[in-house]
C-alpha cells in the first residue's frame, strides 16, 4: 500500500513512526516542511527534516522532542564563551549533520538529494522528501513586528500573537523531485497531526503540491492536531484562535478547505464531528494521542481503513 | 619592553608562553602564520591562530599539542556516520570557535578583527595578529604532486618529500592592521622556534613584513627549531634536508638570510655556532627545549638579553 504523508516535525515524526509500526517503511513517502529552515552560524538547518530523521532513525531525544539523544553541547559552550548567538540550540552530534548538509548545498547539491543520502546513511527505508528544493521561509506577522519563523518560535518563545503567516518564496518554489509522483501514486495521502499554519501550510503553499492534493481530495485524510481544542505541544491552539477564530474541528477542516475527504478527530472532540460533515468532509473519531501505544495503533487503523480494498 | 614575535603553531605558542612567564603579556605582539589555514566542511579553520589561542588561554591539549583539552568528538562521529570527510579532526569545542569565526568572515569582518575579539573573549592580554587578512595558502610540491599544506601535513602525514614550498597569494597579500606598527615599535623582534618553511616562511613571504623585518635586522633574533639537528616535533628536519641541503645551524641561518642579527642555538648544536657567525649572524648558545622549565627560562633570558638597556 502506497501512502504519502505531509508532515512537520514532532507531530509528523510520531505519526510516521506509528504508520511504520504497521506498514513496511518502503511503502511510505514523507513530504516534509522546510518553511522553518534557517541559517545558524552559517549552517543550513532544517529542523523538521532533522526531527523526522532523528525520530525515525531511532536516535531522537524523546523527552526534549527535538535533537538527538545523548547529545552534548560543547560547541555551543564555546560559541557562548566567544559572545556568539546561542538562542538556537545546536548540539554537537546535531552539528555534524548540519555541516555535512551545508557543505553539500554549497557545492550545489539540491536539498532533496542531500536528504536522501543522509536518510540512507542513518538506515531509513522510507522516502523522506523536502517539499521543495527552493527557498521557502515561513514568517510570522505579530503586533510586535514580523519575524522569521524560528525567531518567533524559539528566540521569542512564540509569545507574540500570530496575526498572519506568510510563506516567503512559495510563489516561486516548485515541488522537489519525487513529490508530485508520490502524491499521484499514493493510495492514500495523509496530512499528519502537525500545525496546519506553520508545518503543513508551507507545503500546501507550493502551487504544484496544492493542486496535486486537491485533485486527489477523496484520497486525502488529515489528522487534527488538536485534542479537546488544545495542542499536544506548541502554539497550534493559540494560532487557531488568532488565525482561524477558534479551536474547533470546523476550524481545522477549514484549514484544509477543498483538499481533504476525511478528518480524523480525537474522541475528546466527538461532539464537534458535525461541524466537519457540514463542510462536506467525513469525520472519523478515534483516539489520537500518539504517546499511548493503543491510541497510536487505533489511529493508524482508522487512517489506513480509508484505503479501498 | 615591547616585543614582536613571528610565530607558527605549537613551537610558537610554547615560545610566546615562555615569554609571558617573564614579560607582562601586554608587552607582546604575536604575528601569526595563516598559510596553513583551510576550509573544512565550509568552515574557515586557522590552525596556527587556534593553537596560539588555546595554548595561551590555557585550554590547549598539552599532550596532543593541538586542539582543546577535554575535547569531545561527537560532531565528527556524525560526519563519519553520514559519509563525510574526517581526515581533519574537528573537536566539538573547537567547532564552536570555527563557527563564530566563519560567520564573522562571511559577514565581511577581517580575520584580524575576529581574532582580536576571540582573543579578548578568552582573556588574552597580548596582541594576537594574523600576518595578513588576505588569502595566503602554503602549498607543498612533492614527487607525488602538489598539495595544500594541511592535505600534505595531516591527510598524507607529511610522508611525501617537500621539494618546494609555495606561498600562494603572498604576492597580493598585505600585512594585517597593526603588524607593521608592531614591527616598527618593537625593541626586539623574535622569530619563534617554528618551522621556517611552513610556519615563518609564509609570514615573511608578505613583502611589507619582510621589508620591515629586514630594516630592523639588528633587533631580530631567531630561535632555531632544531635541537641536535632534529625537530622536536613535525617535519622540520626532513624539510631542512630536502629544501636547505642539511640540518645544521648554517642552514637555519640561511633561511633568514639578511633578516636576523642573532640566532639562538641549542647547546646540542654548540659546535655549529661558527657556521652562524661565518654568515654575519651572532650565535647565542643556550638550552632551547621548552618542555623543561629551566631551559625555557634560560631561553627567554637569552632572547631578552639582546634588548639594549
Amino acid at each position: 500500500m502506497r501512502i504519502a504523508v505531509l508532515a512537520g516535525g514532532v507531530g509528523g515524526a510520531r505519526f510516521v513512526q506509528a504508520l511504520t509500526e504497521v506498514l513496511p517503511p518502503s511503502d511510505v513517502t514523507v513530504i516534509a516542511n522546510v518553511g522553518d529552515d534557517l541559517e545558524v552560524h552559517g549552517l543550513h538547518v532544517s529542523p523538521d527534516l532533522d526531527t523526522l530523521l532523528y525520530t525515525l532513525a531511532g536516535f531522537g531525544d524523546r523527552e526534549r522532542g527535538w535533537g538527538r539523544a545523548g547529545e552534548t553541547w560543547n560547541a555551543l559552550d564555546t560559541i557562548e564563551r566567544l559572545g556568539g548567538e546561542t538562542w538556537f540550540q545546536l548540539g554537537d552530534r546535531d552539528l555534524g549533520l548540519h555541516l555535512v548538509r551545508t557543505e553539500a548545498l554549497r557545492r550545489g547539491e539540491p536539498l532533496s538529494s542531500v536528504t536522501e543520502k543522509i536518510a540512507r546513511a542513518v538506515g531509513l527505508e522510507l522516502a523522506l522528501l523536502p517539499a521543495t528544493d527552493d527557498r521557502l521561509r515561513t514568517r510570522i506577522r505579530t503586533p510586535a513586528g514580523e519575524f522569521e519563523f524560528q525567531e518567533w518560535f524559539v528566540a521569542r518563545g512564540h509569545r507574540d500573537r500570530a496575526d498572519e503567516v506568510v510563506y516567503d518564496g512559495a510563489g516561486e518554489a516548485g515541488p522537489a523531485p519525487g513529490v508530485l509522483e508520490a502524491l499521484e501514486a499514493a493510495e492514500l495521502i495523509a496530512i499528519a497531526p502537525s500545525n496546519p499554519f506553520v508545518s503543513i501550510g508551507p507545503i500546501l503553499a507550493i502551487e504544484g503540491i496544492r493542486a496535486a492534493v486537491e485533485r486527489r481530495r477523496d484520497r486525502v485524510v488529515a489528522v487534527s492536531p488538536l485534542i479537546g481544542g488544545r495542542a499536544v505541544k506548541g502554539p497550534a491552539d493559540a494560532m487557531f484562535t488568532s488565525l482561524a477564530g477558534g479551536t474547533g474541528a470546523g476550524q481545522v477542516t477549514d484549514c484544509y478547505k477543498g483538499l481533504i475527504g476525511a478528518l480524523v478527530l480525537d474522541v475528546a472532540d466527538a461532539d464537534d464531528a458535525e461541524a466537519v460533515s457540514e463542510r462536506g468532509v467525513r469525520p472519523l473519531v478515534t483516539r489520537t494521542l500518539m504517546s499511548e501505544p493503543d491510541a497510536r495503533a487505533e489511529l493508524v487503523r482508522t487512517v489506513l481503513g480509508l484505503v479501498p480494498a
